[in-house]
């Protein structure tokens, strides 16, 4: 079945995340015909996003339509799908909070609960818009932070809700560094976003931990040494993620690592011990401006190509699918193109055992016209790895949820306390006095009282 | 109802708690002729206290029988009731454990997983023994880890099992510091045992916290400036739980603040500061040795009334019953004067809400010959104190039975890395193996693997 529907992107001027999109689209047959409408509140990127879409459609001759407007409302009116990429406050400030918590002792730290602040506000207006203009929308939330988000939304409001995130294509370096071929790979990684582990992967319908425990026993040393990433993010097959592994026994994916065990990031020499050359894993000091400084490339490369007409688009962008799961997950509902994703989504009947019904989880998901249906995963998280990591992060999400909810700052305390880089409790106040008086904060200082 | 029963005490050498239960019964009428056996594996200890018992007994013409062994098959047989008050490896022994993490960089702390397995053990032979022995009887288990020690014995047998403790008499130094009569106060204090917190708070039918919150504007600060303990554990009107009561809005209870908030327990000065002088609080290096000597004074005072047999040992220790449960519950489920009592019992039928069903509570409990009912708190715990204080607390329970029955070394660590204490994973690990080569710990080297 083919059907032309009308998406919404939010927080287009994202570029790189909305050009992917648009190729996906113009890559799928029968979504040809699609209206996308960009929203964002810069309305110069807006402008750039919209007309490089229009010219990568149009090289294609693929039949879609583009809408720009900086009016959020007007961009959910008719629409059926919205993707919510937005992040209010950006890398810049980001920085900004981490130096402030570094000149207060704190190597790399943003207090997570007061930092969600502005886009927890703006996740609900958009939900609760969503609700009174196009409630039969679904809503892909795909910024972070997904999983407290997505839990916040789903309670708050009645807009359909799924939240989508990178991190479980981790299994896929796995594959790659073990030389093993993907489409023979089957693989599960329940929990929540951010702590996922992966209870099943099998090689041809095998096992294939084994050959994970081979590979660290004749290579894992030479690898450790040697292997020097290129991005900062490959941290799957680290010496740190295998320790992990022995502890738990099973393979944390994608971002957990970057949350597991606090002893693993207490300063750059012990993330580079773990996480490996030359940067020690995404969260450093020294590996944050790399990556930030490589997406700023790529906004220079489409800058580069909306200045010049005479570009083929295509051809700088490429004519191949993302791997992202938006698009593919947009035809499954509309024109039943059926599949299995890694969603996040409420715990209903309690697919992750062990999990409130209430609380987003994230897991493999059947969706088909008839919606999402949750699969319950064919094993449990085992008892550690829900005690030690995915249980204390509900509770960290619960905790920032309540305190934005209730407008509660002694909630804000606890969390800087709960931080295991706090050493005093003096420390924690002053930092969150000192966060909160910060310039741009002062909506936050008065929301938490 | 008048009915002599058979009550057995297990760990009947700790001679104060002994005693204290010879009295109990001595002043409770309706357990005449009653039949004590007191095992312990010390014989000397086991004289000493017989023969106690038996001058008390005989002074006030009290119609009780004693028995004593060191074989505690013999001791179960026919018991009714079998009070477990062993510790099986006592003071000095956590003095040295302290000490060699002192010399590892710790302040003031015991592994608490690991320093479980010689209890749990006996624990678990215990309730066995009774399953087999004399499986009607009750178990009262009156020592420590009570939380993990029951929870592990309800689920691994089938034995009827409570757990005591005194923590939730800290209302009463409430009571008095407050100047409330103590007969004219309700009160509930659910959690589990060691994170207990006062739910409701009334006199005569009122909120009795406004009264608290009066005596903290109005007397506080002077109390806290001038009070000087004459009691290690008297810390309930401190300022730093004070301080806890602020930050959730209800006071913890007993034992409940030694274990809430790593950062009133950083260091000596620290503890001093919310604790009060002169030994900020039972937990320090110089609140401790004061405690034993004051255990030991008791002691003393008992090995001089045993060696003069012309002491009226009535005049010595008193004729006023203690306010310890165990006499009152036997009393209850025996003869049917029936009470409410603070005890800790399985989670059944979720009394206390979001606790797992087969963990043990501590609520209060109507007991009467029917047996230990549960009774539902007026009030939930509200979701700060179940998030950041409870529910952290079953999950180390957890990991330390998980631990335990798995003889998983691995879990022992991720409880070191836990506490908060710990600095480096290289200093968990150091300290792991240390405690594990002590002279005398071979066999919890050898349990855990």
């Amino acid at each position: 079945m083919t059907r032309s529907i009308n998406i919404t992107v939010i927080g287009a001027g994202s570029a790189t995340f909305s050009l992917g999109l648009v190729k996906d689209l113009c890559l799928t047959e029968n979504l040809k015909g699609s209206h996308v409408t960009f929203m964002d509140i810069d309305a110069q990127r807006l402008r750039n996003i919209t007309g490089l879409a229009e010219r990568y459609s149009r090289e294609l001759g693929a039949d879609l339509r583009f809408t720009q407007t900086t009016d959020r409302q007007a961009a959910l009116s008719g629409a059926e799908f919205i993707i919510n990429t937005a992040d209010v406050k950006g890398h810049h400030h980001a920085r900004r909070v981490r130096e402030l918590t570094e000149s207060l002792g704190y190597y790399y730290y943003t207090p997570s609960a007061l930092g969600h602040f502005y886009n927890f506000r703006l996740m609900l207006d958009i939900a609760r818009d969503i609700e009174r203009i196009c409630p039969d929308a679904w809503l892909i939330q795909s910024g972070n932070p997904v999983f407290d988000g997505t839990t916040l939304m789903t309670r708050q409001t009645n807009a359909k809700i799924i939240g989508l995130c990178h991190g479980h294509y981790g299994y896929l370096e796995m594959a790659n560094v073990l030389g093993l071929d993907p489409s023979r790979i089957t693989w599960e990684a329940p929990g929540v976003n951010h702590a996922i582990w992966l209870t099943t992967f099998m090689h041809d319908g095998e096992d294939a931990y084994p050959i994970l425990d081979k590979w660290i026993e004749e290579h894992g040393p030479t690898y450790w040494d040697t292997h020097v990433a290129t991005r900062t993010h490959d941290i799957q097959m680290s010496r740190g993620v295998i320790d992990m592994y022995r502890m738990h026994g099973l393979m944390p994916i994608g971002d957990t690592p970057r949350l597991v065990g606090w002893w693993y990031h207490t300063d750059l020499a012990t993330k580079k011990k773990w996480f490996g050359q030359p940067w020690g894993g995404p969260d450093t000091e020294i590996a944050r401006p790399v990556h930030v400084s490589v997406l700023s490339e790529r906004l220079a490369q489409m800058d580069a190509a909306i200045r010049d007409p005479a570009v083929k688009v295509t051809l700088v962008f490429g004519q191949t699918r993302t791997r992202e799961q938006q698009v593919p997950i947009i035809n499954a509902l509309s024109n039943g193109v059926a599949g299995c994703f890694q969603v996040n989504m409420p715990n209903t009947g309690g697919v992750v055992a062990g999990i409130d019904h209430d609380v987003v989880v994230e897991s493999q998901a059947w969706i088909d016209r008839g919606g999402v249906h949750p699969m319950r995963p064919a094993r449990s998280l085992p008892a550690s790895v829900m005690r030690d990591e995915v249980l204390p992060k509900v509770s960290e999400m619960e905790r920032g949820l309540e305190a934005f909810l209730m407008g509660d700052r002694r909630l804000l305390l606890l969390d800087i306390l709960a931080e295991r880089k706090t050493t005093s409790y003096d420390q924690a106040k002053m930092l969150l006095e000192a966060v909160l008086a910060m310039p741009g904060h002062e909506e936050v200082a008065a929301h938490y009282r």
